[in-house]
């Protein structure tokens, strides 16, 4: 870029691993046991920051104890929602290998996400590297009983203090890590969904398929709503037709029996509504790898057909009248799976078959699969290596 | 609400001008002079803080210099946006009288803005009495140009410091204020519009209606690609039929000649998608009262119609042809009325009359009506008195 005030070019400055300070915490904290571990609540001893400016670009990285931020009131982020997140997990293998999984897919979502509300981009590799070395300073906090993880957020806020509302000058991205048990204590418990024609999560021409903050607290009162009603998450729709999108903050599968007798995988396509999931790309990958490196337990793949296609709920009510619904589930990082029991839509309930394991066989499959490879029991180049 | 601990019932406290807590600032900046001031860049000496928790309910107030937050980088205002904010003016009359416009406007949707995305609310005339303290206490901050005020922006984040999506077990409200120039620096300029089908501001069953953060970052690109073609600001549509909603951040006006002849001034009416504008309302309540107490300058009242109702595009499109687009105008605080004389739609430009001035009569006449109010020159009891 030219600087308006000299005429030279600038060059911004991208994010670069090899500048990072170190700040070690003189004061570091003492992980609770497993039990007493809650989505979210408690961090670890450092976070990662990287300020930047539109002038200098991205600065110098930092990693220094876990502390509070110092924001201006008038940052725009508090006013304007000018913030986005990710979410992902590292993981820690029974001989004590460390591995994020598929950080590159989170990387690039994040840029995808930080365009479309005028934050900066950057070198994706560049903060994964620093998350590595993020996690190899906390890695005691990373639990080691099965199915637990610590769960790593990085966010990215505009911090300029004007309240105009445009691409904010300045921003601040920071990364912080959460160490998480399972997400189901005690076994699979299947949920009930509320179809909820009240509220969209999202419209066409809208933000929905980002994973910008702007998606989430309107999403707080539908829920409450729905678990007023007995139901533990919303089944979001979309349009007269009805089109199933997502559940809660999850991606959704269905499973159909087709019209002549094979299994279809479905899930609705991406598209402005739906937001390109991780996981939900995973569980797309491994069924369609079924056709050539055969997954143990799927249908054959001759009788197995994975769909991203529109899914109405009229659909679903008459594939449940003619006993062709197999299953419904949702996908995300946090649960990995999630499998749906029931769903309530119009005023009456859709009962999906889960079995004496609380979750269908294609949902334990997947969840067997994904979690393989996150914890390294099946080889993948979905793991990246963080400490061998 | 009953402890969940003690079994105790709890009255969770409202929000006490009483309990004001002041701390004045040891160093009082400097005003800028009139030519230098730029929308919310800078801010007077003092803030307002109202911590709230949901044990509890709000804290003491307190009144204290203008300086950073400390938030935890595990605030859900970061993550989730769960924030809203309201902006309103205060205006010093030629006699030194001080007055806000319509406060209890405000209050009324803060607090609804504030129920949906399930942070807490309070009572508007308490915090409104805050602001009034406020406003005193940085009195010199307002400028005594005319068409200069003192903008107060009230704003409530949520503070919990766990990732989980859910309702916000604390909050913080602030006030910050900020002294503004005129919108339009040396006369009115009108402004043209691209009438976006590519993005969404809001949807039916959405958060359009409400002034959350949430629906100002994601209009930062759309304005900016607007520019790009030329225009200066967005004029957003929804649905097939292509109805206009709003103009950037500002509601909308249109004026058309009637069938019959007759002046109608027409805004869509407060729906899912519309933000219930104070500026709107005023000039909805204006043009209303015309018929019982005349307005100089409008047309005889039965041959002046106001409606609330859906208009379109294709509407637009065949005013334009048939000569009866007589005026496009948008409102808000900011701006309170900003003429349009182009809209871009589909490839084509539609050009409406703004005559010399650069604005249409009605539109001229309601900000000579509203302005008046404002500083005192109109007596009405839409002004709150901060001091005589």
């Amino acid at each position: 870029m030219t600087d308006p005030l000299t005429g030279k070019t600038v060059t911004l400055h991208d994010i670069d691993p090899s500048l990072v300070k170190i700040t070690p915490n003189p004061n570091p904290g003492t992980p609770l046991p497993s039990e007493k571990l809650s989505f979210g609540k408690t961090f670890t001893d450092h976070m990662l920051v990287i300020p930047w400016t539109s002038t200098e670009g991205w600065a110098a990285p930092e990693i220094k104890p876990y502390g509070p931020l110092s924001l201006e009131p008038s940052s725009v982020v508090l006013h304007y929602a000018n913030a986005l997140f990710e979410g992902l997990k590292a993981y820690r293998s029974a001989s004590g290998r460390i591995t994020l999984f598929r950080p590159d897919m989170n990387m690039r979502r994040m840029n995808r996400t930080a365009e479309r509300i005028a934050l900066p981009t950057f070198d994706g590799q560049a903060l994964t590297e620093l998350i590595a070395s993020l996690v190899r300073m906390d890695e005691r906090w990373i639990p080691s009983e099965p199915g637990h993880s610590l769960y790593i957020r990085p966010t990215l806020i505009g911090t300029q203090n004007a309240l105009g509302v445009g691409p904010s000058t300045s921003a601040l991205l920071f990364v912080i890590c959460s160490p998480v048990g399972p997400y189901y204590k005690g076994g699979f418990k299947p949920i009930a969904l509320l179809a909820t024609t009240k509220h969209v999560r999202a419209a066409p021409g809208g933000i929905g398929s980002y994973k910008l903050a702007a998606n989430y607290a309107p999403g707080i009162i539908p829920q409450l709503e729905a678990a007023m009603e007995g139901y533990a998450q919303n089944l979001w729709l979309q349009g007269k037709e009805h089109f199933l999108t997502e559940v809660g903050t999850m991606n959704l599968f269905v499973v159909l029996r087709g019209e002549d007798g094979a299994t279809e995988l479905v899930t609705p396509p991406l598209d402005d509504v739906i937001l390109p999931g991780v996981t939900r790309d995973s569980v797309l990958a491994l069924a369609r790898s079924h056709a050539s490196t055969p997954i143990t337990g799927l249908p054959p793949s001759k009788d197995f057909r994975v769909l991203e296609r529109p899914i109405s709920m009229p659909e679903l009510v008459r594939a449940s009248k003619e006993s062709r619904l197999l299953e419904v589930f949702g996908a995300g990082t946090a649960a990995i799976v999630c499998p749906v029991d029931r769903i309530g839509y119009l005023g009456e309930d859709i009962h999906v078959p889960v079995g004496e394991k609380g979750m269908g066989p294609i949902c334990e499959i997947m969840h067997r699969e994904i979690v393989g490879r996150q914890t390294g029991v099946i080889p993948s180049d979905w793991a990246y290596v963080v400490k061998e």
